[in-house]
């Protein structure tokens, strides 16, 4: 009897947590393409195809959907990354570059579109800022452990930790710089000097 | 006589510029602390104690008010910078490092704070984004030719250009990361660290 009512429960289980996904999805979506202002719990309801009560079970509030949605996302992409990692060139500049390239990647795509948005609105949102800056600074110290990682960088070596820091900086920049307008041609040259620069810094005390 | 009505005139002129930069602060300071969402021609008005008729004789739309606020605030800034600039460090680390600070202090000051909501705003709304798009490129240009030219940059020298680009793009990035909370600790060992690399970019050519 317990087996039955495992396996007659596990169906609904992944209707449910697919209909989360979808919403979550849908969430990201309306927030680079609305920003916060025309983003609500109906209209990315109708996006997902969810009811709206089916969304206010998940979901509770807007707050909720939206900050749920930046974490789910980013930390997918994350986890993308480290699966991805291997297929970077061993060492050197090129690694260094194609590490930058994937950090400055997701800053200028529409997670970082959607998450500016979210940003932003938190500043003047007393409902959202603890919630969000709390999420901004999980994924700012998932992403610079990431680099870290990635680039092999030592952070006992003074100035490493610093320079690592000011790499996600400069990304969240040029994702600004992409917001309005395609700003890939610019952003190319400063990806590849500023990765030559960097792989000089990450060298020093070897 | 015409001398009369000149002395007529310029009072009422004066008047009338008084206002309209009073405008000008009062919608800057209404974007840094409300976002776009809460600022209007109305509270702007209200704001700088200019009526509501008045205001709109100075500036047609609310898109005219706050893209010609960020333009006046910006060139205000920018020209008091060159005047600072005798001030700065002669040459070297100290020099750069000066110029890093200042740039880094116009990012993450409340200028840029009012920017960003205008900036953001202007992704989803179509009567504002080629306005802040001119503007934005604009600016970004200015501060682009003051930075190399206080930093005695040659752009010849083989990355300088994209390095001083990264710069610029590294301090609205630290703009955003002081949007939600005081960043200046994180900012400071990262302005120090910066400048060393930036200055060695710089100083390769010679």
């Amino acid at each position: 009897m317990g087996a039955v009512s495992a396996t007659a429960r596990t169906p609904k289980q992944d209707r449910s947590r697919a209909t989360r996904q979808r919403l979550l999805e849908a969430a990201v979506a309306c927030l680079a393409e609305r920003g916060w202002a025309g983003s609500t719990v109906t209209v990315v309801a109708e996006r997902a195809g969810v009811s709206r009560g089916a969304a206010q079970h998940h979901f509770p509030t807007r707050e909720d959907l939206f900050t749920g949605a930046i974490e789910f996302v980013a930390e997918q992409w994350l986890v993308a990354l480290r699966e991805h990692a291997h297929a970077l060139p061993r060492e050197g500049v090129p690694r260094t570059h194609a590490v930058v390239g994937m950090v400055v990647d997701l800053y200028t795509g529409p997670i970082f579109r959607a998450a500016l948005h979210l940003w932003v609105a938190a500043a003047n949102e007393e409902q959202l800022r603890p919630r969000v800056t709390a999420l901004e600074s999980r994924i700012g110290r998932e992403a610079h452990r990431l680099a870290v990682e990635m680039l092999d960088a030592d952070e006992a070596v003074t100035g490493v930790r610093e320079t690592v820091q000011a790499t996600l900086d400069m990304a969240r920049g040029l994702g600004l710089a992409n917001l309005l307008s395609d700003d890939s041609a610019r952003r190319t040259g400063i990806v590849r000097e500023w990765s030559a620069v960097l792989d000089g810094v990450l060298r020093r005390g070897i």
